[in-house]
């Protein structure tokens, strides 16, 4: 269902998908844009602290070949809050570029969240310019004390600022410590009709999809192919899959693992997605341990960077951990060359 | 009053395992107390907000026959900090009797954690004189600011104040925001021989438990039995046996499980224990999920109390995560009969 | 004028104060429990920790003696956070026995904020069952995620478990990290009768305050004499007065200044009270410097308690504060001994 | 390099003002840059969110006419968090050449802080390159956990990428949330000689600049005339003096008035400092009150800017707090068209 390789244009794309199962947790709206599997980039540093746009071009034009339906960078775990405006610019640039190699139409999305609301659409304005084809924005914890309508207006502003250009809105509390009910989501995607996809990683995630699609039911999105994508390393991806995600926007750098899953519940087949979800998820728990070196060291190993460098003061992989993650991809993918994309 | 781990009693009940491994990484002193499988309970309540200390007995003599080390009592998720001092008495007097009737030896550990050094003494000298084995003791973030000089005061405040307690040291900074280092830890274990163990749960554990032992080759704690102890619901459990943990101290309601890893590893038998790791993977996951209605639902499927009620503020169980929960444990133990002890 | 202020000794007390103005901002009802001048009592602990009640006591009845209405006990820099249980309820008897000599009533109200809302109610039944005349009571963080219902409901419980028990909801985000907008105040005191009094502590104080007795012209408190008192050591007291604070309820050691400048504004001579203000700011600001140390140094200069001790891990005072301390009282009250309540 | 402090037109400057005295706590060294008044810039905006910079250059210039001794741009209350790069740079470029035109030498300090290491020295870099005089730098909380090698780390980096630029080090922790000890920054400045001045907002602030002070006597500061400046909006600044801060890097938009109490102070007038600060203290609490937007109606107010519009999703001024602030002016500055430098 997650067709996206088989054709040119993004149209005919999704003209191939076969008929959708009749699930009601499951279904989407055909032609959805927030569906499957979106990576979250690391952004790749030289050990001298630089940028290395060659690394990131490689790692994005890889993530399309492997199957992936469109990709975010400059997101929490992309060091965003590590970078210059000026070293955006020019990542948004070099995403876009290997996009368009990609043979087939894969969007990039930004993430533009900042502290303040003229410069979150100054930021999304830019990143359109430059041939985005989304933005994803969170409201910093400023926001947060001023009451639910200071939440909506800020993504009210990006919306206004950024006419048509669609907004993914992340829920993410453990990094904002700004903390959204179910209703307030529900409220947002009802009056904005840019926000088509909910990002959404408030623990814990089931319930937290459940609770907004029952809300939806009664309250649909303004955005009739509104979605919601599940991140977190992909932790609770068998019990996201269970209460209706539509797919995965997060970093673990085995999309092609993520897609099987997602693959499997769109088809409605629970089974087969529960069994993927656990034969992977020693390999996804070591993934989404804080720190962003462990995704690093395994683009490293997957042959797309050629330095896992963290941006100071984040830290490096300790010995142990590169070790460890080593030891886990033998255990989970034995035998396998990671530094192809996999079939599964 | 603390010999219970040189016993007769204890060493039968450990009389099948087989000779530890010669192993530097996973040797733990003969006759440490802080070792294996220590559950940290949950505090049954009754609809009406009420303690339900039967509830509490029967499930403390339940982890007891299920071959629990010992258990801690009045941790952060068994809702202390919404208890009375008069509640934390009766729990502790109802864990030491449920204890005395196990048949072996079965330590008590209490949490007294206190925002006052004063009270915290205060508490641990009342766990003490009501019987309980041990404390745990974690602080809160008024002491961080004051330098690496105030935690450790603070520790030897505790350690002054109960000459002979063991002290487990709790270091969790998701509840806390007190961030200790590894060398701050092996300080205050090399200055307090108080300090039995360590309850490591500072993200990611696998390295700073590798950091720990490492220093404690040239700088070991005075305590020469005193542990390393793992827990986050044991969602890194295969990693930390790994990297040396000497067992887990978590709130995971099936120890049977956790006992099953550790044995495997104390003999030296990695493979085994990360299969058993890969295996309940998928319960762990969904058990650590926050909150502690999860646990508690868990403790009632499991038939230990009535009533899965937390306290308010905390939030009940959502029905989709009960339903998630339950189908989850059919998945990990078909056709099992979890309200006995399991044997893995 | 003030009450249960209405015995022959108070009423001379305040003689020499004029007749209240028909003002809108500064009418209170007659008959209101929460105006004019609480302080809240400091916790004095003898150097060996150990709390000291005869100081204790000693330093309520000079409260009473230098013309306060009422104070509050075991607040946030009554060093609340350090006490057991146990030490709370001595305290308490200690308070309402030296209130009971003070030959007028002198409302004692207890700080019960606690963690769960089953324990604050527990604390808050034991401070009336001890002879408290009301209790103060602030939301923990934990509440506040969970949205405006749940911080009502937490009230809400309060007021059910100990009926007719007035309660001062205290709003102090910067030791609770909860923001209430001052649309909930509103609907909290329009819902719960037993809320008689908002300590207001969010800055800036003076608009809020304003808020509030805007929306109370349409939306009033079930209680008819709910009032607004303010905090943060009196450092607003000039532009709270200015927009229509009730009176003081803090730490300031100095309750005669307080009560002056609040006779002054009741009388509708808001000059007279800026200029009393004006005149003690260097003081004020020097008394409300974070950490409870310097408050207790002016207990202690005023003879009230023998030590300044701060209990652990709290610090004690830094002799160039304890300096700085006495030559501001040289400055603002030349030649005056402050042993004495003090006539201004 | 930033000789101003020497030349001619600096020293008439200062003609009228008695030679120092030799006290210990006053003394600075000849020709330091860090003494006296730096105005914090406030960032004029308009009604449409757009940067201001007519009125940012007219409000440097003022001050420059007014007395500061040079100003800093682009702090915390410069709204820093809420402007972009580009905007930055815009605002470098308004303020150096508003500075130029002052007729003296009129260095401009730009706040350079970010999450990353390398963007500050980025942004330090950037604002070197257009005319600035100094940066003002704080670390993040990310730093913080990681004890205080990587708090020195970060500092020292900053050093390293801007050679000879000096470093203004901000010891702010309400807004940061770092608590950086004193023994820390002493450490910081005797290995690092970019650092010239630590702008001390960790309160209290008198007593820590005792105790920077006294281990200055034995570890001196790399860079022989390193200063201390206090902010906060000099809410402290009569107990700042007596402690021996070497003036005031504040937003408080009477440099007038502070350059009176620091003249004073330095001459050893100790009592026409206080004097000076009593009187104008009603004033400086009303103005450092939380939120910028006070600030702003006080430029609006003095005639430099034109909106006192603060950017989203900060607040606007209330009106009741508008006209608090006019009616503290002129019981303060009665009579005085504050729209010209004032002479006190």
């Amino acid at each position: 269902m997650l067709s996206f390789a088989r054709s040119a244009s993004r149209a005919s794309l999704r003209a191939a998908a076969p008929a959708r199962v009749a699930s009601r947790a499951l279904a989407t709206p055909s032609g959805t844009m927030f569906t499957g599997v979106w990576p979250i980039m690391a952004t790749p540093f030289r050990p001298d602290e630089s940028l290395d746009l060659e690394g990131f071009a490689k790692a994005v034009a890889f993530m399309a070949e492997a199957g992936a339906d469109g990709c975010t960078i400059a997101g929490v775990l992309g060091e965003s809050n590590r970078l210059t405006d000026a070293e955006r610019a020019a990542m948004i640039e070099a995403a876009v570029a290997a996009a368009a190699g990609a043979g087939r139409p894969f969007p990039i999305c930004v993430g533009t969240s900042h502290a303040g609301t003229h410069a979150t659409v100054a930021l999304s304005q830019m990143a359109r310019d430059l041939g985005a084809a989304a933005v994803m924005v969170t409201p910093t914890k400023e926001v947060a004390p001023q009451s639910d309508a200071a939440l909506h207006a800020y993504f009210a502003a990006v919306a206004d600022g950024c006419p048509g250009l669609p907004i993914v809105l992340q829920d993410h509390p453990a990094s904002t410590q700004v903390f959204m009910s179910a209703d307030l989501l529900v409220r947002i995607c009802a009056d904005l009709a840019s926000v088509r996809c909910i990002k959404l990683e408030a623990v814990p995630t089931p319930t937290k999809i459940r609770a907004i699609r029952d809300a939806w039911a009664s309250a649909p999105p303004a955005a009739g192919d509104c979605t919601i994508l599940t991140g977190l390393g992909a932790l609770y991806a068998g019990f996201d899959m269970e209460q209706g995600t539509d797919g995965f926007m997060t970093g673990f750098a085995f999309p092609e693992i993520l897609a099987a899953m997602n693959a499997a519940a769109r088809t409605g087949d629970l089974d087969r997605a529960h069994a993927l979800y656990a034969a992977y998820l020693p390999l996804l728990v070591f993934e989404q341990q804080p720190g962003v070196a462990v995704r690093k060291e395994l683009y490293k190993l997957r042959g797309l960077i050629a330095s896992g460098h963290v941006r100071k003061p984040g830290g490096q992989i300790a010995p142990a951990a590169a070790k460890g993650l080593a030891d886990q991809i033998a255990r989970s993918l034995p035998g396998r060359d990671i530094t192809k994309p996999l079939v599964l």
